[in-house]
C-alpha cells in the first residue's frame, strides 16, 4: 500500500484528440456531426470514413511519422483528415491557403511532407506544387476526386498512439518576422486544448458551430476536435462571405470565432439590421475588437469573448472569463 | 525536425487538481469562493489558508506520500485539505462519517495514517479513535480548533508534484461485500474527472454549488475541485436537511448533486409546492430516478442529469448527455 505511484496498463489512458470521434460516434451516432454545403454525414458516418481514410493514407504510404501537407479549405475532408492522419500515427501539416506559392513550397519541403492533399478551390496550386518538389498530390473532392474515390474502396488501417506526447501536427507560423517556423504539436496537448475551448465556450450538443474561423490556423484553435467532443454540428464554410454567414447565424448557428475585421465586416452587412432572436457566442481574437464594434455585437444579441493566443499555445492561451458583476459596469462615455 | 517526441520541460506541466485553486486565487481574487455558515472566504483567502495550511501540515511531520485521515463534516476546512494534503505531496484519506468506529478504525490502520483532522461534529469520535490506534488527532474547528490556531501562525511549505500519476488519495469502498478497499486515485485522474464534471453540468463563474453531497465520498465525486476549476461558490451543508436545502435552493443556488432518495425529501418538503424561478441543474446517481421523481423535479424546474459511477473511477463515469431529440418523446402512461 506504500506505493506512491499507481499507475498500472489499466488505469491509464492516452490523451488524444482522435478519442472525441470514437466517443461521438458510439453516443451520437444518428445526430449531424458535418454540413458542408450541400453533403450532410451523421456522427456515425463521419466517424467510418475517418476510418477508411486511414486506409487510404496506409494505401499511399503514409506510417508513422511521416508529414501529410493538407491545403484544404474549411470542409469535411479537413475534418475528416484531423482524425484519420493521427490514426496513422502520421503528422498533420495544416498549409495556410492565403500564402504564396513559393511559401508554400517552402514549408512543403521543411516539413518533409511527401504527399499533399488539396481540396478543389486548391487544386491548381497543388499541382504546380509538385513541380519541382518531391510531393505526391491527391485531389480530395471536385472532378477530380482522388481521396474520395480511394476511400469508397479502403478499408481501416488505424496505428494506435502509446505516448501522447507523440508529433500530431506541424503548424508554421505566419512568417511574418522571418522564414515561417513550424511548431509542433503533441496529442496531449490538443486533447487539453480542445476541452478548454469546448468548456469556455460553451458548447454542447445542441450546439451549432459556423467554421467562418480557417481550419489551417492552429488547426481551428483545436475546435476540429472541440466541436466533435461536444457532440456538436460544424458548419463548414469555404469562404469567408458576409451573406453566407449571416444566413447561418439566422438558421440555428449558436458559436463561431472569427477576427474582429469579420465581426466588422458582420457588423456593417446591410441584412443586419434588426439583430438576432436567440443570443450566438463568439470568440475572437488578434486584434482587439473596439467598444463601438463590441456594442455594436451587443445590440445584434452577438456574445463577444475576447481570447489571446499563439501558434505556439495551441491556439487560444489566455481568456477574458466574464464575472458577473462586470454586467453593471458603464460603457465608454462615447456610446452612451 | 524528424523527432517523435517533442517533450521539453518548458511544453509540459503536470496535471494535479491544486492548480484550480491557484489559477482561481490569480483571476477570480475577489469572488465568493466558499459559504460555510457565517463564514465567508473569497477565492484570494481561501487560497492563502490552503497555503499556510501546508504549513501546518509540515509541522505536523507530514511529507511526501505519508497518510492524512480526515474525519469532516462538508465545511470549508475539507476544502482546504483538499488543496493542502496534495501540496505536501501527501494522501488524504477521506472517512465515511457515517461507518461505525472500528471501520473507521479499520480504515486508519490500514491505510498507515498517523494523522487525523476532524471537525467539530465528528471531535467524540476522532477522540475515541485516538484510543488504541496510533493516531494523532488535530481539531479543525469548534471551541478546540487545534488547527486554526496552528493556521494563523502558519508560513506556507509546498512541494512540489513531478509525477502526475503520484498518489493524491485513498478512497475507501463502502464495504458491503467484505472489509472497505482502498482505491488509489491520482494527481491526473482527479484533475481531468474535475474538467469532466465542470464541463457536463456546465458550471461557471456564476454557479453557486451546494454541498448536499459528502465530500468524503469519492472527494465528492471531485466537484471539491472542479468548483473551484470554474471560479463557482461552494456553499457548504454540514448536515442534509430538507428545510435547509430549500432555502438555499432558493436564494441563488445554481447546481447540486444528490441521491433519489434526497430529491424525494425534497419533493415531498411542504415548502416545496411552487416552483423556482430560475431552473437548478441537479446531477443525481446511486439508485435510478422514478419516472414519477423526475416529472416531480420538471415541475419544481429542476433540471436532473443522470450518472453512474464507482469509487474505483473517481466519481461518476458515465452519465446521461440530453439530446435535444429527446424534448420531443412523450412521458410514461402513468404521468400523462
Amino acid at each position: 500500500m506504500r506505493s506512491s505511484n499507481p499507475q498500472t496498463p489499466s488505469s491509464f489512458e492516452v490523451l488524444t484528440p482522435t478519442r472525441f470521434l470514437d466517443r461521438a460516434a458510439a453516443v451520437f451516432a444518428d445526430r449531424l456531426a458535418i454540413v458542408d454545403g450541400e453533403r450532410r454525414f451523421t456522427y456515425a458516418e463521419f466517424h467510418d470514413r475517418a476510418l477508411r481514410l486511414t486506409g487510404v493514407l496506409a494505401g499511399l504510404g503514409v506510417g508513422p511519422g511521416d508529414r501529410v501537407a493538407v491545403l484544404c479549405a474549411n470542409s469535411h475532408t479537413m475534418l475528416e483528415l484531423h482524425t484519420a492522419i493521427p490514426l496513422r500515427a502520421a503528422v498533420m501539416v495544416p498549409l495556410n491557403t492565403r500564402l504564396s506559392e513559393p511559401e508554400l513550397k517552402y514549408i512543403i519541403e521543411h516539413s518533409g511532407a511527401r504527399l499533399l492533399i488539396a481540396t478543389t478551390e486548391f487544386a491548381g496550386t497543388a499541382t504546380r506544387l509538385a513541380i519541382g518538389c518531391p510531393v505526391r498530390v491527391v485531389l480530395a473532392d471536385g472532378q477530380d476526386a482522388d481521396l474520395e474515390a480511394r476511400m469508397q474502396e479502403a478499408t481501416p488501417a488505424m496505428l494506435s498512439i502509446d505516448n501522447e506526447q507523440a508529433l500530431l501536427a506541424i503548424n508554421y507560423t505566419s512568417g511574418t518576422t522571418g522564414r515561417p517556423k513550424g511548431v509542433m504539436y503533441h496529442h496531449r496537448g490538443a486533447y487539453l486544448q480542445a476541452l478548454a475551448m469546448a468548456y469556455h465556450t460553451g458548447l454542447d450538443t445542441s450546439s451549432s458551430y459556423l467554421w467562418t474561423l480557417p481550419m489551417f490556423h492552429c488547426n481551428g484553435w483545436c475546435f476540429t476536435w472541440a466541436v466533435t467532443a461536444a457532440g456538436a454540428t460544424h458548419i463548414c464554410l469555404r469562404a469567408v462571405d458576409p451573406a453566407e454567414i449571416w444566413r447561418h447565424v439566422r438558421h440555428g448557428v449558436t458559436h463561431f470565432s472569427a477576427a474582429p475585421t469579420v465581426l466588422s465586416m458582420l457588423a456593417e452587412y446591410r441584412g443586419a439590421h434588426d439583430g438576432l432572436g436567440q443570443p450566438i457566442e463568439v470568440t475572437t481574437g488578434g486584434a482587439p475588437p473596439s467598444p463601438t464594434l463590441l456594442h455594436r455585437m451587443a445590440q445584434l444579441n452577438i456574445h463577444i469573448t475576447h481570447l489571446y493566443g499563439m501558434t505556439e499555445t495551441f491556439g487560444p492561451a489566455i481568456i477574458n472569463q466574464w464575472q458577473r458583476e462586470w454586467d453593471a459596469l458603464d460603457p465608454p462615455s462615447s456610446l452612451r
